[in-house]
């Protein structure tokens, strides 16, 4: 069972994901997070020194969730299923808040990579390992005849990956499903399943 | 020929381009606005009277200056030649910066569409004419029996635009080429040039 200490830090960061998530890290304030998590200053201090230091623990804390989440999200009987499955989890994921807020790590890494090398390093993980666990349902599809696609393994779920982000993106801005889900379609026929 | 107070406003959207891309909006204060431009604090009011009329005026210029760019940079003797020599000119242009700040629309679209509507109405105006744009050279394509892939051209043009901010995005955070790269290759894919 987890100490008192530990759930306060946890409740922190949950609020915190929330906040940096629809926000940004640059525009949320240390008061909107004692505001939103009822915790007072001298506590939120003591488990995180400074906004920085709150900001790698909520990065980490994302990190390791999403990492468990996406290997849940690889269900099917074949590699190229498997992917497909995953990319409409991220969707289903995605519809749960309407699209707001949208990435974190996406969110993160356009506005914090060029000025903190440490939030940079925690978003260069993810990404990584998201490719990297792509790259081997495709290593396995092309094994067996699946992937006709004539693109390395490694260049496919690069691009994969941006697709995703960047229809998480549009369907931000757009605040419709439906950019995601054309990036999802073009997926597909990256990957040779045509409607 | 530009007045003195017009050539003051141009400076000030360009150095404030700068720092916004960079840094991001919220993470930008008035005062580096005012040391980066040597302008002083009452003239920068007089021109912009809050830092989001500045921002808003920002985003205005630079979508202009992008339908300029963007129309130029089709150039070719086909509809899909057109379509990869854009590709090609986003990543000559995301080059010259080394990736450094990325894209501003895609940054202020993550930073800023959920809590600033006029922001967010800027940025969808840019994607929306960016998309059109991508699917009037993929309707032809599609009338000269250039495109096999069978995804509507609106679907199709969607998911480039996405895998293009997707993978500035990615090499932005990975600070290389490779990532920009790897979407443009697949881009070439999804409209049937292999490689």
């Amino acid at each position: 069972m987890p100490t008192k200490g530990q759930e306060t830090r946890n409740h922190i960061l949950k609020e915190s994901r929330k906040l940096f998530t629809l926000q940004g890290f640059g525009n949320t304030s240390i008061n909107e997070i004692i505001a939103a998590t009822g915790v007072k200053k001298g506590n939120l201090y003591y488990h995180f020194p400074s906004k920085e230091e709150l900001g790698l623990a909520v990065l980490t804390d994302t990190r390791d969730e999403f990492f468990t989440i996406l290997e849940s999200s690889f269900t099917g009987d074949t590699p190229v299923a498997k992917i497909i499955n995953s990319c409409n989890f991220i969707m289903a994921m995605m519809q749960q808040t309407n699209f707001v807020g949208g990435c974190l790590f996406g969110n993160t890494a356009l506005e914090m990579t060029d000025s903190n090398p440490g939030f940079g390093t925690i978003i260069q993980e993810v990404f990584s390992h998201w490719i990297v666990r792509i790259e081997e349902e495709l290593r396995l599809a092309a094994q067996s005849g699946m992937l006709q696609n004539q693109l390395p393994p490694h260049t496919l779920a690069t691009a994969i990956v941006a697709t995703l982000e960047g229809g998480i993106m549009l369907s931000r801005v757009f605040r419709t499903r439906h950019e995601l889900e054309a990036c999802i379609l073009s997926i597909r026929t990256l990957i040779n399943l045509q409607e």
